[in-house]
């Protein structure tokens, strides 16, 4: 039985808290936030306590802990955790800044406790599938990856003002999926171009920052991958990817609430995707978690580390730096 | 709070003692079954304990018992839990006898609880949002059902001994989508036409049983309906209907494991559905148990009544006479 | 060189005409038709000439008719065709009147001449290409067969005055359908049951006809069919069917005029069918006369004969019965 | 009506001579071949005669040509016809140098003579739809567009020589996609980025070519565009297009021999796309000449210009400029 911390009640601590207390052979035994009304709800409905960060470190009976509060506590939270020896699942990303996300990988390597990113989409049924085939080899070697990641609205431009812009927040799940699916064999991004646009909210020009971007990567082994975002799809949240191999195509296509088909006048009709990430990737987010803590009793190595987090965030400081100088970065 | 007893510990009983158990509301007190390894191995995974139906029925704190046992005892369960004043959920069918079905539904109106069959094809997310869209007339008025229903492979002739043949143990569900889609503003079935064969498996013959069928429904309003089922499908569990209305047409699709597809030299290729009835029913399963005790809590109607159930075993039974008189059975 | 004469310059003697004129290696000599207009525009715009059926039949230049005239002169046209030695290729049906039909066969046959009836959609090539699977076995041994058949709306009532009902006018092509899918190794309708009504226009039941109808088929072996057709989709002409077999289903589904998806706030939408049988068999029109002029030149035997189409009219005429008598036909 | 002769009897020359053939108001009266025997037996089936590029431009009956010889003999050709007054539709490119290209644009203009390019994919059903709703305004103002073009194998090394690369022998079209679907309302390319690798045969790293690549564009206007294409995809000839707009998206896609759907143990596959260029697009060739001589008959604009030839070159060579550097092009 493992004793578990929840640090954030917010909208994604809620989501972990509540997939931790239903996984068998672990207990939610705290929850954390600064917003006490927030955690204490959250805590009873889960049959769990309410208690401090300081608290938690300081709990002989706590094995792990699960970063879910705003990302700019991320990094401390992480180094504590480490210094108290409490195994760690940190919501992505470890830190705007490269270099404390560095040094959080080598305090975690230093405390030698578990330490997994949360790169929700590796775990999400329809990805996963992919990657199995993959590696089962059904396409043969991979050799391009396109993948379409959109959003279906923009948040309001000052949500935006911490979000340390677009690379950061919203593609370093792309560049996630880019080195999950086309680097496994130890390839990894050699050159990378990126641009974008604001053509959705001029007020996201002013935070600064853009609404729209498309990459192109080359790795050391010649394979090539374009990314494309926005932050605005009409139609729902379009996530999707395909690979191109030596032997065929697998496709990630998007996931709908029904299976309907509607023939009238005007076409023939199915859903629109799952409205947002909290649907498209509910099952992910319990899949992974559950993953979590299957490797923390079984042993094994997680299939997102906290080398993964440091990885797709040097890509997206990459991709911000391309932008910024027009230029092809070499990595 | 709501105290709960599962009667019944087999694979269908296992499926609801769990949903119950997670419901919040509501809690599962007892687990009874003739077997008692499997009752004790369930009640004690949910924090259960084991009864019997005499147990059950005596305590007073239970309010209402889920019926998940053999077919062969449903009319007995419900008419203690009748008496018993328990409210009922059952798995259907009510009875193989309709006389007993009619009885039933008697016993548990004088008793005046709350009885719902468990139709759980009406809570499937897809079946339902046809309904759902169907009712908010996008489609105009319906005119014509055609419904697929398939299983991926034949049970051994033996088990089919007591199913009380195919239109009772299996088309009674497509009998149900029947008066549930074309039939909701108080249509019948007029007349119906049933045939079928044995061409999977002779020894089905022997039971004697037969392995595919079709069906022809008019009902009182010139509606048209067709059903066919196979006890074979290579692909898997094939579930589908569609609805043509005045103005359009709506269709539920299989679910699938994935969206992922697959394009090689063979073709382009998605997946199979669902393999079986508890994968493509497991939301369903938990639906329907979660709508049985919101309106026991907070009133209303079930979406499946007792009266449901008695009419569509009425069905089955004509379609049993069609098919050994080979004449069209006017209802 | 084939020498050629079509008969009837209507909406179906236009198509006949202009596909045997663009044949290499025929030659449309005369267009004939009671309306002299319409029969010399057609001719002029084909570089051919205006003629008369006597005139035809007496030119021994002339080596096939294609009989594209109103139902009630189909008979007549063969049998003075065969008396004079001409091939014959003759749209469906060949006469309401199955003794008729019959007798046509029996002069076609003394007469040693070949006639080919146009069952078009034996020569779609998605239906063509089910049938190709089928009968190389990809599905193994076909076991049931579902045909959805239905206009994109219906005619006026006065035009089904001299249709000779649904059945005749319309089913006969889906009776067609299921000889040729279901029944190719010598197998037969053994039973059929056929019901319909009146939903979409009043004035049909004063024909009297029905505008929507189911229809079951069983076999000698045991095969199941089932037919269902209305006189309106609002969505366009749906022509689908599904062959289940021991080893897997092929489904035949609808053309569509472009593969664009749009999605937006609506949905995700792709095309409607096709719009009507002129769009959508349009190359089955162009393939059936490519097939029978290579049958004449080259011999083999016709993908639909003579024989074909006094089956299809038996069927027909069975279902008429059932329909007026409420009762099964035994076959 | 209109005389016309065929220069080029290839490939590509028989295909536009069968459509000029087919023509009403249009008589194909010469064909032109070095290889005098594919010119003769061409010329014989369509009944048409063989000539020289010097008799054609000297025969004063002549109205149009038709170029459809090898690239390096486009911009000679067109100088000539220029010269001799004929109107011209050329294949693409006009000529794999720019400068070239464009003194071949002035001579046209000099000589006042209309000349169309044969960029066929504005002419694919398909494709042609997506343009004629973005134009409607059916996802208001676009934004993004995703352009994947992949051959089905690559061709042999040796064949790549003559070709100028990936860029000036198959990006092209697509460059020309991207200037037609995003660039209507005058906009332009800004800046390009191209990379690519030699992923399929090593052969062709000798050539020196490439057989993949990834390009980037940004327009003046900021909207965004992303390229991937590959010399092989195993199951087909792969040539999909997708533009994001403020109001939803437009997918156009592939293209299947029929609609038939197969499932089995294996999974629900249709067809794989038409194989290759010459039956995708074989509508589109067909139509492309519909439309050259209706604007010459019947004046109005080609959808395709001399100058959108030249444009989509000078695409190509950045494209070329910006893989050979590794450097973001500035236009």
């Amino acid at each position: 039985m493992k004793n578990v911390a929840v640090l954030g009640a917010g909208r994604i601590g809620r989501i972990h808290a509540t997939n931790v207390a239903a996984l068998p052979g672990v207990t939610l035994k705290y929850v954390c936030d600064p917003f006490g009304d927030a955690a204490a709800q959250l805590a009873q409905s889960l049959g769990a306590e309410v208690s401090t960060p300081e608290a938690v470190f300081a709990d002989p009976s706590i094995d792990a802990v699960v970063v879910g509060s705003p990302t700019d506590t991320h990094s401390d939270l992480i180094s504590r955790a480490a210094a108290a020896r409490k195994h760690i699942f940190c919501e992505k990303p470890i830190d705007l800044s490269v270099p404390r996300a560095v040094a959080c990988a080598e305090a975690v390597q230093a405390a030698g406790i578990a330490c997994m990113i949360g790169f929700q989409r590796r775990f999400d049924p329809t990805f996963n599938e992919v990657k199995t085939r993959l590696d089962a080899g059904v396409i043969g070697v991979p050799e391009m990856l396109v993948v379409t990641s959109r959003d279906p609205g923009a948040p309001p431009a000052h949500y935006l003002k911490a979000s340390g812009g677009i690379f950061r927040d919203m593609l370093i799940h792309d560049f996630d999926i880019f080195r999950w699916i086309l680097c496994s064999d130890g390839d990894e991004a050699a050159t990378l171009h990126a641009t974008g646009s604001v053509l959705i909210d001029p007020a996201i020009a002013d935070v600064p920052d853009i609404d729209c971007s498309i990459v192109n990567i080359r790795t050391k082994k010649g394979r090539l991958a374009q990314i494309n975002t926005s932050r605005r799809a009409a139609y729902g949240y379009d996530q999707r990817f395909e690979v191109l191999g030596s032997k065929g195509m697998l496709q990630a296509g998007n996931h709908k609430p029904s299976e309907v088909t509607q023939s009238d006048a005007n076409g023939v009709a199915i859903d629109k995707p799952e409205n947002f990430f909290l649907q498209r990737y509910r099952e992910a987010y319990r899949l992974e978690l559950t993953h979590f803590f299957d490797v923390l009793n079984n042993g094994g190595t997680f299939r997102s580390t906290i080398a993964d987090g440091v990885a797709a965030q040097k890509l997206s400081d990459a991709a911000a730096e391309s932008l910024a100088t027009g230029r092809v970065i070499t990595l």
